[in-house]
């Protein structure tokens, strides 16, 4: 299956990846750069006139679209075999985040900070569109996606391996900066109008909220993802 | 001048917060608890059939939109007569900032912050739109919004009475985990391509970063907002 990728960013970081792109197509007198650059690759090109170009791709293209093989998706078992768990990595859990945007937001927040994987429920995950890729400005390209089919079942999985999980609800008693960095961590992130599951909140090893100062209670997913990994980061540099 | 107001969340805010609303506008056979509400205050409401309410009103309204007075801007010169500096106030100064949506976010993520009020300039600054409010989820009725003429002048304005300037910038030596909190502060948010601008960068008493560990070296402006934000409050409530 192959999945089209929209815009400059996502298209230059496809080309610095360098992964193989199946067809480019560019809308007439834009993007000449990337039109000598495609050329000097090899690549399949279609030039389309503006009108064209805006019946074939919706959305905000900046006139250029590039048709590339799907994502690689990861299973669980071959991410874990690979992994040095002496170096502590911290895996982030979506939970019930079914926004496209929301998603590459957070995608590209977990690949900034350093984050090894993502790992998102087979059934009802969203797919990694061409809108995924957009909003996480190419970080896709960094960052393993991991599919499995029971969150609770992987949950458990990652403890018997030696991973600590941390959930996150607004309810939690121990707050996000008391969450140790010296372990294997697996932080669930639930969606931001239910949070995360029971279920979830229930199998994992303890949760964490984010203290708040103000009348607003709670946050964009993306940015409370950001809060908890940059502060994961900034105590592993021991700052 | 009034604005409109799209969504539950937004509309329920202004409920809460008792702000005056000069009209309502729902789509018929939705949103009956909010009517029954809206009744009670004696509140003027139009209610319009599906096609109606939707050649009338664009984007995501839920159903629902509320007409009320103007948002008030505020002046630096109220504010800072008002303000006790020994409490330590966080203001957040936006350069640059133009898209509607991040300026709604980076309100939330404030607002939830505890952050006192965010300084914006007034010539290439965003209006708060219903877009603005409808994404601050509401924040907006709780943190002072103030428009100042110059941002140079009003940083050395905000030095002479006792801030201390703090710029964001990709190149800078510190790390925003060193910002002290025990001061007055104004932290400087660029935007996401552009960054703050020279001239402020050279005014402020210093420069911070934030350190990443991915492949991606930039941040949606909200998210790396967040991280400063939270980190200050998190280091105020000593954590």
């Amino acid at each position: 299956m192959s999945v089209e990728i929209y815009g400059k960013n996502s298209c230059q970081e496809i080309i610095d990846v360098k992964k193989e792109i199946i067809h480019a197509y560019l809308m007439e007198n834009t993007n000449s750069d990337f039109l000598h650059l495609l050329q000097r690759r090899n690549v399949n090109i279609t030039i389309l006139n503006k009108y064209d170009f805006k019946k074939r791709f919706n959305g905000n293209h900046q006139g250029i679209v590039f048709e590339i093989e799907d994502y690689r998706i990861y299973q669980l078992d071959e991410v874990m075999t690979k992994i040095d768990l002496k170096n502590n990595p911290l895996f982030i859990m979506l939970d019930g985040i079914t926004d496209v945007h929301n998603f590459g937001a957070i995608i590209r927040t977990c690949e900034a900070a350093g984050v090894e994987g993502i790992i998102i429920p087979k059934n009802r995950s969203v797919r990694i569109s061409g809108v995924v890729a957009k909003t996480s400005s190419g970080a896709i390209e960094h960052i393993k996606i991991i599919e499995v089919v029971n969150l609770r079942n992987t949950l458990n999985k990652l403890k018997d391996i030696g991973f600590w999980t941390v959930g996150t609800s607004l309810d939690a008693k121990m707050d996000y900066s008391e969450i140790f960095v010296d372990r294997p961590l697996c932080v669930i992130i639930g969606s931001e109008g239910k949070g995360i599951s029971r279920i979830i909140k229930e199998s994992v090893d303890f949760n964490v909220k984010i203290n708040m100062a103000g009348k607003t209670n709670s946050l964009n997913t993306s940015v409370s993802t950001g809060i908890i990994v940059f502060d994961i980061l900034r105590k592993k540099q021991n700052k």
